[in-house]
């Protein structure tokens, strides 16, 4: 098996063009994959404020974009909310049914989708999206088989990357409309 | 003395063949080894979810997990039990007696462990396990006398590491049973 | 286009020699641009007591220090508070009209304004001061268009950097007046 | 003038047969040098759990430990406690005067103290001590002018380092007496 490229091949690039929708996990992509646990049995996680500029500027220019996640944290909805995210699956046993589901009710072709995960629980719904993208410290599993592994960490710009890229290849990444 | 192997020796490799319990340290080992102190004497402690993801699978495919840490703090226990881990010992003064009567009364052979720590108090543990693991951060007179030093510092994916590679030797990783 | 020089150029050098204002952005510069979100809700944000230290000693110097920051934080406001700043600027929409306002109320000539910033919302106000800087892990639009890149990351010296070698070269770093 | 060393050379080797008090300063030695800022304006500290270990082991064996730090934060005061260390002086305003009363107040030999600072006002008590150390991470005026950089950064093991090298060389470390 080939390594994953962590520069976009020529078939990669092209889909990037038609990309529409993105879709993140939220443990090891959207945060560092750690999970603080406060002596109260209070949680926290660690996001990334160039992520979050990025995910505002693709919704003001139209794109889709979603979240699905396994982990239910109520710290995690309120900081996706705060982003301007509607669609915001957590708590999902299933994640490739919750991805069909999406699509279908929102009209979105999945050759159109980039999604972003790091974990076995993500690969479902990875194989079935236009584009596969994961941070470079992804599990071993996800990193043979994504399209495009970011240079960057997850919660540290993986994110940032995905979405910057597309938008500056189809042109609206600093354009104010 | 040899430095201890990053990569594992074939004896080392074969014992992996037979591992079906796991012991793990929690500070440095599941956490990334800080403690972080609030004004309000409150604690927290960071764990990773790649981790989790691992002692759930490997719970689920009928292995032996079990936690035996000096530390003693609520979030942690919290942690732990999220993960599905029936056998937390926390607050042990002697962890080499708490292993020894855990072997005893699970009819564990202690051949059959993978135990991983990062300091001292780990080391007559480590000493009487089938494989002794630490992550690439642990103190120096762990290093020189581990069978095996994952590349991955403590929190930040050794457990994962350990884990995810007996069980794809055993063949039972990604399978669903 | 060039890339932005990690050692100061003579001409930026030179107008290091004319700088008594420092203006800084807060997330990835101030802070390592990570939020901690708490499952109550709570937000927390790291700051780096090395760029505090250096940010007293400026103040305590005569330098003026001010924050323009697109974000609005109670925890920050103390932060920045408790560091002596009084030109606290959060919850920004335009950065640029606030340099402006705050320039010309503080009879502050632009030329002598040191300003760092990390991402887009940064970039009006980049290119109309003396000296613009930014972390190396500011994001690339952001590593095109600065005069000058610290070799630290953001909350993690960058800040403490700039003023440093500005206080150096006019010689009263560490001078106790 | 000559960089400081990471190996120790063989005047600092020699003083460290003569070691029997430690002083260490808190940010940015015992700890990373972060301060997290919550919005509820709590504050949290992240300390090290193998430099906890190596405190409790020194303090065992009959080392004096002290801590002399400019800050003051309950948080940070409560996990000192916890480690055993009976003086602490949080708040400080002068460094070396702290210092001097300790030293004259315990009938403690400066040329057998190792204290280990990473700012400037450390310098005052640094060029008093037997042995002045400081973490990799420690500010450029303060890495000019130690007798030993730990190789290892501010709250991740820069303590430690310094104390299990003391006691290795004083042959305590591992005994158990």
């Amino acid at each position: 098996m080939e390594s994953a490229p962590y520069i976009l091949n020529n078939v990669t690039k092209k889909k990037l063009w038609h990309i529409n929708t993105f879709i993140f996990d939220v443990d090891g992509v959207l945060t560092d994959g750690t999970v603080i646990a406060l002596s109260s049995g209070e949680q926290a996680r660690s996001f990334y404020v160039k992520d979050g500029w990025a995910i505002q500027n693709a919704i003001k220019k139209g794109y889709n974009v979603a979240i699905i996640s396994g982990g239910d944290q109520e710290g995690t909805r309120k900081r996706l909310e705060f982003l301007g995210i509607k669609d915001i699956y957590l708590g999902v046993k299933s994640k490739s049914e919750v991805y069909a589901k999406y699509c279908q009710e929102n009209e979105v072709d999945p050759e159109k989708v980039l999604y972003m995960g790091d974990d076995l629980p993500d690969i479902n719904v990875m194989i079935r999206s236009g584009v596969a993208a994961c941070p470079s410290d992804a599990a071993s599993d996800i990193l043979e088989i994504a399209d495009y592994i970011s240079p960057k960490n997850g919660g540290k710009g993986a994110v940032r990357d995905v979405i910057e890229q597309v938008m500056k290849i189809q042109e609206n990444w600093r354009q104010t409309s």
